[in-house]
């Protein structure tokens, strides 16, 4: 892995410091997870002596790793994108690396509201005599984490809606055929969304049209468990995704109205199944969010299809929209659309969203939206 | 009105006087149509001596604004959009006025298609002796004047389909609610490009929804007339179109199904009528784009609602989209979608469309798509 390289004419400062140590954090994405991505950069006299990110989950944290990399730190700053761990985790507390090393002073972007840190790492290093400063390049640094953040302050996962329509805004027409709707360099971007997310959500409308697989192609640093919400029907035990059951995970999440005669046969072939206490079907999605992040997961994808969308944004559980727009043109007064369900009636209850990016990918455009919970 | 500034480093070339005469000929646009927008730089030493543009429809060409802005052209060279005009219109040949100058070289983008020119204009300088060159930015040229070109080889108008949509694709709530899904700057937008085109196409559904008024607010360099399908329905006499028929054009394209008795009241209002020969909205959408270039215009605007932009999509008669998307999100089964009718059961069936631009407009997103035609 290259190391990432500082462009800088004057003097560099606290935020370009902090801006290559958010670069090297961004290495760790998909493979740290529920940890947040974190990145260090050590300085002395101007110049950077050492760097390191968290590289995967259960390994050394991004403040060792750097120290790792240098001879010696004694009296450098240390620039940190989140608050050091004052804890012992599954390694031991990074400020007594740092208080060991002998560092004159550490720049953090923004404190750990992780309950065993939320200020005690910044704490530990100011009684050792340590210098702090807090709040550099703080928003680039929440929205690096914005998943980790949501997961640890709600203990919800980030919920991404992705879907790709035309631009007369279907996903299939009028006899339902919609593959393809976009061209392989879109399709290829949702893989990787895929690889490194912890799970990929469908209602059985889309199991039963597609009978998909729900994997990365290719893998990506993670394998996302596929979820499928059932609220009258199961997957069939010849489905692809009963099938692989026992390679890949895959979670059902069953209405209160379905019985354990369906649901039980499931499981012997290796799924796991999650009992909603409802049949209401935003009740259930509310339920199964709270559910997958207390199973760990951080990142979510919802792929569909739009009953399940609409099931989503009426509980308003989703965070962040991504639309790939084919450059196609359908037609059709019943061709469906991407979001189904009841919808909101009143213009001013309709879901208000921020545009974050547009991007040309191929001849698709890929708009991405936050906004709605 | 500012003259256009060259910026240019090294000895200019023929492409970058032609460039300048590129940009004077778009302050053309949407005063010169049914005539094509022209611009005209005159070159002398490497030093632009003169420029001009073709102003307005029925006035002076660019070559002869050219002419009349600079002191003594002989010798010069000329850069011209288009090939010179060599016949008499509303104002003597263009060539004749060069030849007269004593202009040394004309160097023009394109040929004019134009029957009375179509490589006369050419023909009469060199005839007199004048260096001629063609093709210098020839695709800048026709695409500054894509709609000319489109009418004067097919007879029909360029038809710009035009809608706002939800980020889910909706025209609409499940109830009707429409106003507003996209911002004021991007409404701003749409009444431009109101106030530049010759006619504004929608269906009855929107005239009983909306009681539209169609105009360009505020106005524009042209008065687009306003264009109404019936098929089934006519627009009330108490309507916002009928109570100002008088004053701002109206036209009623009755499909053959509708009688007189329900049309001539209308046309005692002020509208004027246009009576198809076929009750087939898709076959009635042929035969109105044909009457629309038949009566001169050069660009329309297909507004909607749903079902006209169907048939106008089915009929293949869309040559541009303007798709703008609003921040929102709908959701529900039977929202509307922006392009009713049949539509396209098969994906192979579905028009196929280029990527023009994106652009973000406050907080909504314009794209721009070619094809299908």
């Amino acid at each position: 892995m290259n190391d990432a390289v500082l462009h800088c004419e004057s003097e560099p400062s606290d935020a370009e410091f902090m801006r290559l140590a958010l670069q090297l954090a961004e290495q760790g994405r998909g493979y740290v997870e529920p940890n947040p991505m974190v990145g260090c950069v050590i300085v002395r006299g101007g110049k950077v002596i050492g760097q390191g990110f968290h590289e995967r989950f259960g390994e050394a944290h991004a403040e060792v790793n750097a120290l790792r990399s240098c001879g010696d730190p004694s009296g450098a700053t240390v620039y940190v994108t989140l608050e050091p761990c004052c804890h012992f985790g599954k390694t031991p507390p990074c400020t007594h690396a740092l208080i060991e090393a002998g560092v004159r002073r550490v720049v953090v972007a923004m404190g750990d509201p992780f309950d065993q840190v939320n200020g005690g790492g910044l704490t530990d290093l100011q009684q050792a005599g340590i210098e702090t400063v807090s709040g550099v390049m703080d928003a680039e640094a929440r929205e690096l984490n914005i998943a980790y953040l949501k997961r640890i302050q709600t203990g919800r996962p980030w919920c991404v809606a992705k879907w790709a329509m035309t631009v007369d805004g279907r996903i299939a027409t009028t006899i339902g055929q919609s593959q393809w709707i976009t061209g392989d360099e879109s399709r290829c971007d949702v893989h990787q969304l895929r690889g490194r997310s912890d799970a990929i959500l469908v209602g059985m409308g889309t199991v039963l049209a597609d009978d998909p697989l729900l994997t990365a192609r290719p893998a990506g640093p993670r394998t996302a468990t596929r979820v499928v919400f059932c609220s009258r029907r199961v997957p069939d035990a010849s489905s692809k995704l009963i099938q692989s059951a026992r390679d890949i995970p895959l979670l059902l999440i069953a209405s209160e109205s379905l019985g354990d005669e369906s649901l039980n046969p499931l499981e012997q072939l290796g799924a796991t199944v999650f009992r909603c206490g409802t049949a209401d079907p935003v009740e259930g999605v509310r339920e199964a969010v709270a559910h997958l992040g207390s199973l760990g997961m951080t990142n979510v994808i919802v792929e569909g299809g739009g009953e399940l969308l609409g099931s989503f944004v009426q509980s308003g559980q989703i965070d962040e929209y991504h639309v790939y727009m084919g450059a196609k043109v359908f037609g059709g007064r019943t061709a469906p659309g991407p979001i189904g369900g009841p919808g909101f009636e009143q213009l001013t209850d309709a879901v208000a969203l921020r545009l974050i990016r547009t991007a040309q990918i191929g001849e698709d455009v890929k708009l991405v939206y936050r906004g709605g919970c």
